[in-house]
């Protein structure tokens, strides 16, 4: 029969690629318990409902994965995590600690073009600060994407953390004439600049109303780098970032807005300087979030980090250490089929002794086995043969000189702990 | 508004939920690494036909969440993970590096009715060894699953694991005349013994088309715990798990046959003793799934264990360790407003030094703070007041004992360092 394909837009994960994984869960794990933050997760699926409350057209209308499930509801395959966190909490109510600080690393889905940097099943790093409405909360949150951007290798010349406050924008465009509903399709209008070419943006917001004078006022206003000094929050956010040791990764940008709906107030993405790739994290404050799923008001802050740009960037910048699965300490081979019993009694013996311990399940020819260890990347095989056997001993073969010794069986433990 | 609702048959994982599933996933990553085998991972999302061809009828109608894609293709939420792994092996053909042994920790979805220890949304261990015909094989599997059990101090007299051989099974069969497609019936009449009461399990075995007479010899042969002595495959499989240390752990169960079409050889499950719960874990030999989803025969063996079972019974056992997340090192209070910067570079200093430490990121009262840092388990707790920054020092303050000691800021680093 012919070969089964995978699903467009998802990924297989060989070990190879899985330590990848791994290792990237690994360092966002210690640097946002450096921070003192919680790992959680919610469910994979999610009410269609939850997203429709906050989340955007975009994202619920033309990216969600949804279905109807057996028993008729209207399901998701949840498209980011924010609502589930805003769910958990509100439904937690006066239970939870606050403030509370919580990570998660995890697998989500959203129907885009597939393209490079693009996956439709992706995992997402995500960190939130709950129960606190200083500027300083959004700092922190920030400087735990910088800790990361640093425990990895890379730098403030490669990577940016672009900042700006939707209350600020809400002024700057008061002072323009638009407000109201205006104010939702101006967002829409200043996070499309950098998607489209500089023609079909302005089509684009007159079609939106903004008028020539409103357009050109935009047009100033997203080139005003000084604009942030008469944000309270920002400048208090800034001496934040600053206090905490972050501020060459952090700087102002008036075009950056995010593009879903629930942000309240500063909010932040990572882009690379080069400008090859889209944001590899993007956040902000949401103060209304978990009202809107039914709790009571607690304000949030957050942002999320997809693995795939990230994992380009990384690529790219040269930064992306050499990473492999963990391979066995020792390697015990099979000699014969009258042996087999006896070399699975020697890797178990081995195990108990605490190592890392493969074994051949084959009587297949040594040089085989002996190559098999080596593409492992097992650095000592173990050979029990009748001679070695009737003697009591092992023959242990260091796989990268080739030199072989004989040792005692009842001497192998101490013989192997000292060559770890 | 009303509160929005979690879907049925899911999980919130707040942090203590959370820590659980860590350590579990750590408990499995360190046995699976003493026999040398490698972490992987499928996609979450897969075409139906993938389950379609080997999976068994109830597992594909029945359980799968199948939903089209805007594309229009019939994808399914994976209801179990061997398929994608023939699919991973049969794609990449030559280059993978036989015998494989790979491991996996993930989420997984089947549409059952919710009971205790069943979600619909459930994390599942899958190990396998492919590439190997031999007892020897199915043996050192089971021995990772029988690790486990003693790694989290479940024993052979909570746990058995419950061992039969479908050639064995189908030449059993062959006496009393039963073969060819009632072969297939009769282990489907076999796998639900457990899950009828004796009458309407015999009216479903006469449905299937069995004699009244086959019906007898099937009685009879489900209860002779001596057939395995007739296996050359079950004869050398127990000496081998004799061989690997876990004999006490592993029986002959002439009942046990699992439920998925694609096993061809050795089958097990582990039960807990009492018998008050569904497989722990399930398992077994499948030498054509690889050719059957499109690639070369390569023969195979593997089991996967549920987290919601496996769970359950360790709560029962009391061998349930008390797991919580991982709370910060230090935590550094705010004073007040002036102080906050002062409180952040501090916070930063000791995590520059290799500490997890939390700060409170709001100067509200002392006591609230001190309250909070109990709370989360955070051991020592830092005071920065105006005093302390004029003279240079810290507030230590040791939350168990209640005692405080003033440190020099230049000596606070080795101070904390004694602290741990």
């Amino acid at each position: 029969m012919s070969m089964i394909q995978p699903v467009r837009g998802t990924r297989d994960f060989y070990p190879e690629d899985m330590a990848f994984r791994s290792w990237l869960h690994g360092k966002i794990r210690s640097v946002s318990e450096a921070f003192g933050y919680q790992e959680y997760d919610g469910p994979f699926l999610e009410r269609l409902e939850l997203y429709a409350a906050k989340s955007g057209e975009e994202l619920v209308k033309e990216q969600a994965y949804v279905f109807k499930d057996r028993g008729g509801s209207e399901i998701a395959l949840r498209p980011e995590l924010t609502p589930s966190l805003a769910r958990m909490v509100a439904q937690h109510g006066k239970a939870v600690l606050l403030p509370l600080r919580w990570w998660s690393f995890g697998p989500f889905w959203r129907y885009e073009r597939t393209q490079k940097g693009r996956s439709r099943e992706f995992f997402q790093w995500n960190i939130d600060l709950i129960g606190v409405d200083t500027p300083a909360a959004d700092a922190e949150v920030v400087a735990v994407g910088a800790s990361l951007l640093k425990a990895v290798g890379l730098t403030p010349e490669l990577i940016r953390i672009k900042v700006n406050n939707r209350r600020l924008v809400e002024s700057q465009l008061g002072n323009l004439g638009i407000s109201g509903q205006m104010l939702g399709k101006t967002f829409q209008v200043i996070d499309r600049r950098e998607k489209m070419d500089a023609a079909a943006w302005r089509a684009y917001a007159s079609d939106q109303g903004l008028s020539e004078t409103q357009l050109e006022g935009l047009e100033e206003m997203l080139g005003d780098l000084n604009a942030w000094k008469r944000s309270e929050e920002l400048v208090s956010f800034f001496a934040s970032t600053d206090a905490l040791g972050v501020s060459e990764f952090v700087e102002y940008d008036p075009t950056i807005i995010r593009g879903l709906d629930y942000y309240t107030g500063t909010v932040y993405e990572a882009r690379d300087v080069a400008g090859n790739h889209r944001a590899i994290l993007g956040g902000g404050r949401y103060d209304d979030l978990v009202s809107a799923v039914g709790g009571d008001p607690i304000s949030a802050t957050g942002f999320a980090m997809g693995d795939v740009v990230f994992q380009l960037v990384l690529e790219e910048s040269g930064a992306l250490p050499e990473i492999r699965s963990n391979p066995a300490n020792f390697f015990v081979t099979t000699f014969d089929d009258e042996s087999t019993e006896e070399s699975m009694r020697l890797a178990t013996e081995l195990r108990s002794a605490g190592f890392r311990t493969e074994w051949y399940p084959e009587a297949v020819r040594l040089p085989r086995q002996f190559k098999y260890a080596d593409r492992q990347g097992i650095p000592f095989t173990l050979i029990l043969g009748p001679e070695e056997i009737q003697n009591g001993t092992v023959a242990v073969k260091d796989m990268h000189t080739g030199e072989q010794e004989n040792v005692a069986r009842e001497e192998l433990i101490t013989y192997l702990e000292r060559l770890l």
